[in-house]
């Protein structure tokens, strides 16, 4: 991602004139109910996108029309008011754009607007807190003891172990969050200091626990600055890359300090809402012991990579050797001198290609189709640098401004801020993309050219960010078959559909993960499954992403056509920026304060 | 304590012409070898407060001849050059005052620098980093993983392991810290990052357990703005007053994240240094097995307030009752209803009268001297608020800048800067004052009327933070008898000087510590506790505080009379900021650098 706006010159002044005037226009139309003179304020080609603020959903609207519709469902219950520049953000990236702050009838917004010949071409709505529910932090945080003499008075720890002890028990949670990796941990965390202490339930023995049982040398691909959770940032000796073991221990020791209500060791079973009640019913089994949960709100942190892709292959039944999907691969020790074949070409197939052929194993990885590979110092420099590196730190971007910066770009014109930047790293690579190529790797940049971090939005997969693996493809010490496909397994080889047959002690299926609602298939019902729909992609109508354009992506963080389901993930940056979304939509509904949803989302695909 | 200077008008330009005007003056004159000339620019009562960086130790010289004194014999080694402004700790309290930089020949340092008549008043230095062994951190990070093609990689994991096998078996650490509490663990942070990993022993089961098992009522007494560690900031959520199985949680996930080696359930039994070798034995008993560690530098970090008073009172033997020092008061609830005399009038005292009272206990507290009594309020609005609190905060003020101001002030003029917020603090609460002394209750507020802060830098004693006991005092809930002594115990009561006798089913001995060269006479020897003499005190003659004037702490942070044996210890504060010159000592050692220490401590006082 990339802010391509820092360049242009300061001028605070002609800011505040130009910016404000257009709030002070807007707000006069607002107040007046007139949608026609609010929409008049926006060029043609417009972009709203909001978070929670007016519509109680995640949805961009555009142009004239999508404007109005919006408006004319909401305003009369939002009254938006107190519009002006949001000084705490300090300055957007010239004279035509700006952070600006505002009231709803519930709640406190700021947001971001970037004007085209003095009209709004994006504007960007956020909830940031609901009025009465301010979170209990800086100058509200809690004193800790109560000073005074108080008969009888319960310890912090005596209340938490109470809390604990009763939870699930005597009293029911509001939320259960199933899945405790960074999504859960990081909603969790949120929900607590706004006073809706879920419980997040986990099969693991303990938090981390996800990224513990992955292969050895995985890594975090995203950089710390990409990765912190909220309210405590690594520290700044956190190294860029997180092993996979040292970001387990962050997150056990978050979850501790954030006093969440963990439960390990539990396996989610079975959860059915009742309508009437408006209540679910979530059947756990905690250290073996069945019990069930009675929350109103059921959240689903599964994983958006959660679900594994197993593809169903001749001859799996008779092969002899190890076969696993790549999720349940231990790394490579075991593999020293045998011969592996590796089925697929994204991220994980490299990484375990490469661990593979460090400790000595002949490794073949099998390219069904064309993969994007950028390189993992190029993308963090003209990717990530603006919003997220130690210069965008020491230059006063905070991760709050960063998330919101990169939240401030619609969707259906991302890809135009990408391009730009992909083309970039084409011409600074393009010693090294010739050499991938001519090994037979099959590249590609996305249909449109527009790199990584769309596909990630648009499918979730296709691509690898490169930290060494492609010199081992180009080389050949990774072998490569490409442009082919798995025909069948034998008894001791896998036979391709170029008719090689490639001897085997191990086969990894990195094959990828299914949609999120697969897991709401398994623990809820099929029925439901399909009722919410495919999770994640924005409907560009590109590979694995079918259209219509959806504007956001789906199901995310956002009511779902099941009531009181929500789906929760994506990687650290989305679980940080967007559980603060999320968490004041499950508030909101706990204190019982109105939220008619705008928009909300359409099924065009089950999975 | 407080910043008396933050209210004055600030001209930069000002600033920036008088003192670098200064600045250049100095540079040029200890450049030029000219010792009279440097001495020439400070006014004649002048201090200069040196943190390692002149001296190789922590030492404040004062007037013409101290300057000109510790200028001759460190002045050729050092060589300081390239002193400027410390832009990057903004601006001081005004025209006269700066924060500015300068190197030496082996480090780059920090300081501060009052002037008065275009002389200067004060001057602070501080060493900052060492050239070449700069932290790892912001820019300087680790990566976290090696890209490229490594063959027979290790992981994280695997090197965090092999490391935590080999230590104290195949390989030695340079430093064993003895006590593994706030002071303990913030210094093994520190040398961690330094790449001088000590190793931490402590005898309790998890980090954080010296807080754990102490009274439950417990919590900090100072505010969550001075007890940040290093490197890791408390959340934003995070209480005012930290409870004291939080801040134990946060210590023991702190010690886990940031990696350091420590070893609890282990006992350190004794020490010796062999002089002609320079290395310590150090037999430790880990999980119930004696071993021998042999270090080349040894810390006591054992808590300023670790090694409990106990009073021999005639008829100890025969009470029948319990007894026990404060330090192993378990809290109130098995003394429902029970008679409790509480010998002693300072915090813990407090603490722990209150606390029975709670829960309905019958409940003395034996005042023997008089005590300086603060309510919490008042002393962080008043003594804290311009450098610690959530304002100091959003005003910019960071915590490593809250901490050089401080620092920046010399001992022998500090209470010149305390007195007036202890005059404010008596007239705001004249009527608590009032109501209070009306019980019987002896209060003074420090011999020179200097409060809270200097009885702690004094004698570690002799305070109350009130929080609410006080007013249980006041109004006779908790019994007083005051200006008496406990001339013996018998079989169920107390009798006092006074000749009442006070029946009782409990006896809580509040009555403090001892010296921190106590440990070293049960770890190591009574000859090297007297060869170092006292802990703590500056020496101001004072109550517990003989003099002679010794201008800092005594063997704190800094070299002792006996070679490669430090004591580290006080609030977290204090924990937090002489564990970084602490740290640098320690690693200039290990790397062989040459450390002439300056001002060695004399030993005027055994305990």
């Amino acid at each position: 991602m990339t802010d391509t706006t820092t360049d242009r010159p300061v001028d605070t002044s002609a800011t505040g004139t130009l910016v404000t005037s257009w709030l002070a226009h807007f707000e006069r139309a607002l107040t007046a109910g007139d949608i026609d003179a609010a929409t008049a304020l926006f060029v043609d080609d417009c972009y709203w996108r909001d978070l929670v603020a007016f519509t109680w959903n995640i949805v961009t609207v555009e142009g004239a029309e999508g404007l109005r519709q919006m408006l004319g469902q909401t305003l009369d219950r939002v009254q938006p008011s107190g519009f002006g520049l949001a000084d705490e953000l300090g300055e957007a990236g010239g004279p035509t754009e700006a952070w600006i702050k505002f009231e709803t009838s519930v709640g406190r917004g700021i947001g971001h607007l970037r004007l085209r010949d003095g009209k709004a071409w994006t504007l960007l709505t956020t909830l940031n807190e609901l009025k009465g529910h301010e979170e209990p932090k800086r100058d509200r945080r809690p004193k800790g003891t109560e000073h005074g003499a108080v008969p009888n008075r319960q310890t912090w720890l005596e209340q938490r172990r109470r809390e604990a002890e009763e939870l699930g028990h005597v009293t029911q949670p509001y939320v259960v969050v199933v899945g405790g990796g960074q999504g859960g941990i990081a909603l969790g965390a949120r929900l607590r200091q706004l006073g809706v202490p879920p419980i997040i339930v986990d099969r693991n023995p303990r938090p981390g626990d996800a990224w513990r049982k992955r292969y050895k040398s995985l890594t975090l691909h995203d950089p710390v600055w990409y990765d912190h959770l909220p309210y405590i940032d690594f520290p700044p000796n956190w190294p860029v890359f997180s092993p996979k073991d040292k970001i387990a221990d962050w997150l056990e020791m978050y979850t501790r300090v954030m006093e969440l209500n963990y439960w390990d060791s539990t396996e989610c079973k079975k959860a059915s809402y009742d309508e009437a009640v408006k209540e679910w019913t979530v059947v756990v089994e905690r250290d073996g012991v069945e019990m069930t949960l009675r929350p109103k709100q059921l959240v689903l942190a599964t994983g958006m990579s959660g679900k594994p892709n197993l593809p169903k292959l001749q001859g799996m039944d008779v092969f002899k050797g190890e076969q696993h999907h790549s999720s349940k691969h231990p790394g490579p020790d075991a593999y020293r001198g045998k011969k592996a074949v590796v089925i697929g070409s994204n991220n994980s197939a490299h990484d375990i290609c490469a661990a593979l052929w460090e400790v000595g194993a002949d490794v073949t990885m099998v390219q069904r189709s064309s993969t994007h590979v950028a390189r993992s110092d190029s993308l963090m420099e003209l990717g990530l640098g603006s919003l997220y590196s130690e210069s965008a730190v020491a230059s006063g971007m905070t991760t709050w401004k960063a998330d919101l910066t990169f939240a401030s770009i619609p969707y259906r014109i991302l890809h135009t801020f990408q391009i730009p930047v992909y083309n970039a790293i084409r011409e600074r690579d393009a010693d090294f993309y010739a050499r991938l190529e001519k090994s037979g790797f099959m590249l590609d940049y996305g249909e449109d050219d527009s790199g990584l971090f769309m596909k990630y939005l648009r499918r979730g997969s296709g691509y690898y960010i490169d930290v060494g693996a492609s010199e081992l493809v180009a080389k050949g010490d990774i072998k490569l078959e490409s442009g082919v496909d798995v025909v069948r397994l034998t008894e001791n080889a896998v036979v391709l559909s170029n008719g090689k047959t490639l001897p085997a002690d191990l086969v990894v299926y990195a094959t990828g993960y299914g949609s999120m609602n697969g897991w709401a298939a398994d623990l809820i019902s099929r029925e439901v499954a399909a009722k919410v729909g495919k999770c994640w992609g924005l409907g560009s109508d590109t590979a694995k992403d079918p259209g219509p354009w959806e504007g956001e992506l789906r199901n995310m963080w956002k009511p779902t056509q099941q009531e009181a389901l929500w789906f929760h993930g994506g990687n650290l940056h989305q679980s940080r920026h967007y559980s603060s979304y999320l968490a004041l939509q499950l508030k909101a509904r706990m204190e019982g304060i109105p939220t008619p949803v705008y928009g909300l989302q359409r099924v065009h695909h089950l999975s």
